[in-house]
């Protein structure tokens, strides 16, 4: 079948907040062909994304992304990944490119198991999926009670596992830390697994993240998550080395393949955290997760916005049993919740399960977005080449 | 002094071309404040670009970089670097951030050099600067004929060193690369150096670049340029180490400090190449120079495109006495060859001379602009976010 149309959503709360809560805008693409459709996400900058894709050429390696995507056909994931391939070709001096990729990506993996009638974790290769323990995955609170409060809710609410991150972690001396950390271990209880995720709030500084360890060993963190800014590779590996001994997971910001591989090759990880939005969707965060494998390394999904990325995220994965744990997001706006019909839900036994429906089998729910739509139009030259389409 | 506006300019050849020739279209960033004016440079695709520097706040780490560069004060090099910094911080979800900052920091170190009355280089923390010997840079020929063509006419010229890049090369077989060789040395003659890029054609495969490696040696190349996509480092350390031995330069993909820092570490370059207009300006520019200094690996700038961009490309090694070799393009489209008024040439000697001028030492010439400015208009739920300023 050949692809009819690639059409972008821009879509955001009435107010975006100063805050690290990735859910408060998306970017949706809707992909058209042999009469189905597919979804995806980016988890990117929208107006920058779509600008990417419709820009004129600049020089045969900075052309726009529609070059390499429309008009072609897609009847098998060899297709998918030529059409990777020649993103990655024609329009390797695009930065934003594997960004803008990402969601389209997802979307082909989408309508590609509609039409085949398959999960998409099947066409991947893996038999079968096996369940994931998801983390509650939320921000600090910007006082520890609020922090105790958030961790308590989780509990309550059945989760063996709970992540906090960003917020004022980091950033504000180490007995703030220290008291957030003791709350966050407080609410949760003695038995549940809490990761911390520091944000890359020490961008480089070795020392910074050295003096949380023994603090993070008191409260039994299961890791400490982005001490560092992304690809700073010998910090990352230098602090994995460092006592107390404390397991590192990161990765999100990767935007390759290549980072990710050098991430997993020299930073010390226990952990490597992708998100198919941002890696250059599904294709990407397979060729990760095979190689984490063969690593011994621990993939996880990263993910903090809809359950459309959601099962975006956990499809690289799902049939790799030992690689137990996925993000799970628990305060998304209303947006990202709205943005989908399909919820992925923990079971009784507190496992979530990737959707066994064709595709992603999520079902978008067009209507309620109309809401949050954000028209964009771009004009080149008195041209428009880009006008928000009809959702 | 306090930053009044930052104004965009796209520029572009009537046609822009599906060939590796950079300086098709361009993305020009004006500075205003305390009555002078800075210019700079984007090596960058100009819709995407705009788009990052205007575009709405998706969270507090996917701000647009407007919110990091207007109203802000500029009076030291300290004020430029806390702005490169914050663009770092609030804009590191934001894939195209760096080469929309890279533009921006050019422009205010110009702005900053008009204001304290010295060129950028000696606000580095040059003492002077030093003669370049101009490489004249160029694409293969279609055929070896016209890469013969090419090569006599840049000896003709008075080069004393060319290099020759992209089109064909890597690209239709050994015996066509091999040719191509043969008629750029013929074409040069026996004394001139002879650089060689492949322009990432083998992507990652070993292989392919090491069966050129004799074929390299008989012409005696001077380097091999980016015969793997950036950041491969295992490729790039494998093929450094292969026989016969091959002076390896890369880098113009980065950017970012980390990325570069990583190819020094890890790829066995003897050259580093950096674009002042890619890797977030002339302040991390600078920070790559003394980086490779520390490790023994010499510094060329990449500009492929105006006399501004090459000014600025040049400022972050004018005082590395030991660096001498400068990419200088000779095939620019008339766009680039008329941004600028005072363009830099090579002496009777055959070297260039970074200008003494203060700032970048370039005057813009806004009127020979207009006939390539292309109009950009974004609206965002109906209100017009950017159109392109008066020049």
């Amino acid at each position: 079948m050949k692809i009819e149309s690639v059409d972008f959503f821009y879509l955001s709360m009435p107010e975006v907040m100063d805050i690290g809560d990735g859910s408060q805008d998306a970017l949706l693409v809707r992909i058209r062909a042999g009469g189905l459709e597919g979804w995806g996400e980016c988890e990117a900058s929208p107006l920058t994304s779509i600008a990417s894709y419709v820009c004129p050429m600049s020089h045969s390696a900075c052309k726009p992304l529609k070059y390499s995507v429309e008009g072609r056909n897609i009847n098998s994931a060899e297709d998918i990944k030529n059409i990777s391939n020649a993103v990655h070709e024609n329009s390797f001096d695009l930065l934003q490119s594997d960004h803008t990729l990402s969601g389209i990506d997802i979307a082909l993996w989408d309508i590609l198991g509609k039409k085949l009638n398959e999960p998409v974790y099947k066409l991947l290769g893996y038999k079968k999926s096996y369940p994931k323990l998801p983390y509650a995955s939320q921000l600090f609170g910007n006082e520890p009670e609020e922090t105790f409060r958030k961790a308590a809710k989780a509990k309550a609410d059945g989760f063996k596992a709970v992540k906090f991150g960003w917020g004022p972690f980091g950033k504000k001396g180490l007995a703030n830390d220290i008291a957030h950390l003791l709350a966050a271990r407080e609410g949760v209880g003695p038995d549940a697994y809490l990761m911390i995720d520091a944000g890359t709030a020490w961008n480089n500084n070795l020392a910074l993240a050295q003096e949380r360890l023994e603090h993070l060993k008191k409260v039994n963190s299961y890791w400490l998550e982005e001490p560092f800014s992304n690809m700073f590779l010998d910090s990352y590996k230098a602090l994995s080395e460092s006592a107390p001994k404390t397991d590192l997971a990161a990765g999100e910001g990767c935007n390759n393949f290549i980072q990710a591989k050098l991430m997993i090759q020299y930073a010390g990880l226990r952990f490597i955290q992708i998100d198919a939005g941002r890696i250059g969707g599904i294709t990407i965060a397979k060729q990760v997760a095979d190689l984490a494998q063969q690593n011994n390394i621990t993939y996880v999904n990263h993910t903090f916005t809809s359950h459309l990325a959601l099962s975006a995220s956990l499809q690289s994965y799902a049939g790799i049993e030992k690689d137990i744990i996925g993000e799970y997001p628990v305060e998304l706006k209303s947006l990202a919740q709205d943005i989908t019909l399909t919820k992925i839900v923990p079971d009784t036994d507190g496992y979530i399960h990737v959707p066994e429906k064709p595709g992603l089998g999520i079902v978008v729910d067009t209507l309620a977005l109309k809401k949050y739509l954000v028209d964009v139009e771009i004009k080149v030259n008195g041209k428009q080449i880009y006008y928000t389409p009809d959702l």
